[in-house]
């Protein structure tokens, strides 16, 4: 006996590097989604500052691989976009039931994200986001809006990408108090030092390296100077600690003075030294390059990003995974999707 | 504005080590389960071999703790115990919601266990268990079992204590496909192999010290031999990758063997060895002592477990935290019986 599916209309928001990995899974794990967790995932719409593309039906494998970032650029949404119709048009007058809002991050403003997403769960539908500046910016406005509307907002792929964290804590470790959190947030960060480290290399010559790697931006300021850390712990201080945190209540520093010395230093001691991101339940934020014992869960290389969870009954558990990455962050927006869908 | 919490009625079955730490996490949460979940969770009966105790209005916390193993022993319980009453008919007659099914695990017969879980869901009641024998002997007809009657069963103490490993596939991933999981399921054979590799110590001193602390039983066999996380992996088997497996389909070494040479020459080549348990989509299940590179993510010591769980979309997840302990796998159990709350 089959039963019926239950239909899950989508629009995307932002379509760049998260937002079109977002359609690149659900379209890959359409028919897996369906006979593991009876959802039928639809792409309804697309937006960002190229256009804004509909079909009520849902948006063909083909036409989503069109608009994707790379593929023909703005080409392909000029032929398909809907006349006139703007993002948050989208938003509020197509039928759907989640919106995935994956626009870039700004940590002054929020927008165009803050906008999206109010707009969003005043429509009624549930959000799921990859973007930070709002959470960071009006985290308790909106989830009390979200809230007051009966609907959901999740945000996983906001903080360590495709690591579990947020919903770690909430759902695994439910029964559980939880007394802090410390870990590397940013991969950027961690692969120069863990190159430093390794090789001995000076910071300049390696974040060069990291810049013709793809792994560091051209500009790199958020990443090597804490703030992209800093907001993540901001975010966490909020849904984890119930916290009304901001961005200025965090204790920030960078890895740019960090030397080759330090580091050679450190590991004769038998320590590493990673940039580290600690909040506890007091309501204490801190990112500094810490010294952390090379036995530590802690001490992750590459670019992995690790979350220490200390709680009062399960004690410390850790959690490793890939922070960055297009795929990896859709892991987190689709397990989010999903959760939404299953619980509404 | 409050809203009225729901009562969830608990009995637990099998008093002892697991059981016992249960009713403590409850007793010491209840107002903070409250409080955060909702819910009202009261145990209104307990039961082991030395009799059954019930009151459905929720047995109080100073009744718990006297018929808490270690404290009092018999006298306590005789004196509770009500006339006649047997583990079943707490089970099938006194109304509440969840079983906690918490006896000693018996591979050979699942019983107890089997019984008592059968029965739980016959009478229309949730199961959260710690019992690895029911699982591994009979996990499909349970699950269907389950399944007709429209009930839950909950297992994620019976793996990995409190690092949450199964609900972290299911829910967490569960956009993801999962192609192998990989990992230390044993905290004793952790023990004695970290000891043995950082100390220079022979097997037998370490197995000593490791008794003397409690780490390892008086008869450590099923430990050091493999069985305990044979059995472990057929559970993640038959539970993350669908399949049908027992315990004979699972090659199984032990660490009995393990010389201080051995970890000596691994360490000089920039290895350790572990006892990994190892399961993967197509089936292969293999428990061996392995070397694992000093950098790697499953290399954690003393008696954690770990567990890297390949992916693909967020490609490898790595959970660590304490394998053992009462109130480590009752935070397991609690959590497991917030989320058969929060769902049905």
């Amino acid at each position: 006996m089959k039963r019926k599916n239950e239909t899950v209309r989508i629009s995307i928001i932002g379509f760049g590097y998260v937002g079109s990995g977002v359609a690149e899974v659900v379209t890959r794990k359409r028919a897996e989604i369906a006979r593991k967790h009876g959802l039928d995932l639809k792409i309804v719409g697309v937006a960002d500052l190229r256009g804004v593309v509909v079909d009520e039906d849902g948006l063909s494998a083909k036409t989503l691989r069109k608009l994707s970032a790379g593929e023909r650029g703005v080409g392909s949404w000029k032929e398909a976009a809907a006349e006139g119709l703007t993002s948050l048009d989208l938003i509020k007058e197509v039928e759907h039931e989640v919106v995935v809002e994956a626009t870039p991050t700004n940590v002054e403003t929020g927008e165009p994200g803050l906008t999206h997403i109010i707009s969003a769960l005043e429509a009624g539908r549930h959000v799921v986001t990859s973007n930070k500046g709002p959470l960071a910016l009006e985290y308790r406005r909106l989830t009390e809006l979200a809230a007051r509307r009966g609907r959901e907002l999740r945000f996983e792929a906001a903080v360590g990408g495709a690591m579990p964290l947020i919903s770690l804590v909430r759902q695994n470790l439910a029964g559980n108090g939880v007394i802090s959190l410390r870990g590397i947030l940013n991969g950027t960060c961690n692969y120069i030092l863990t190159r430093m480290a390794e090789e001995g290399l000076p910071y300049e010559h390696v974040l060069k390296e990291a810049k013709e790697l793809g792994i560091a931006e051209t500009d790199p300021s958020k990443d090597v100077e804490g703030t992209d850390t800093a907001v993540k712990l901001v975010i966490l201080a909020n849904s984890v600690f119930e916290r009304n945190a901001t961005y200025k209540d965090v204790a920030v520093a960078g890895i740019t003075e960090i030397t080759t010395d330090a580091l050679r230093l450190a590991s004769e001691a038998g320590f590493v030294i990673k940039l580290i991101g600690e909040v506890n339940k007091e309501g204490f934020l801190r990112v500094a390059p810490r010294l952390v014992p090379k036995a530590d869960p802690l001490n992750v290389g590459g670019t992995l990003n690790v979350a220490k969870v200390k709680t009062d009954l399960a004690g410390e558990i850790t959690v490793i995974g890939k922070g960055a990455g297009p795929i990896e962050a859709a892991s987190a927006v689709l397990s989010d999707i999903i959760w939404t869908a299953k619980h509404f």
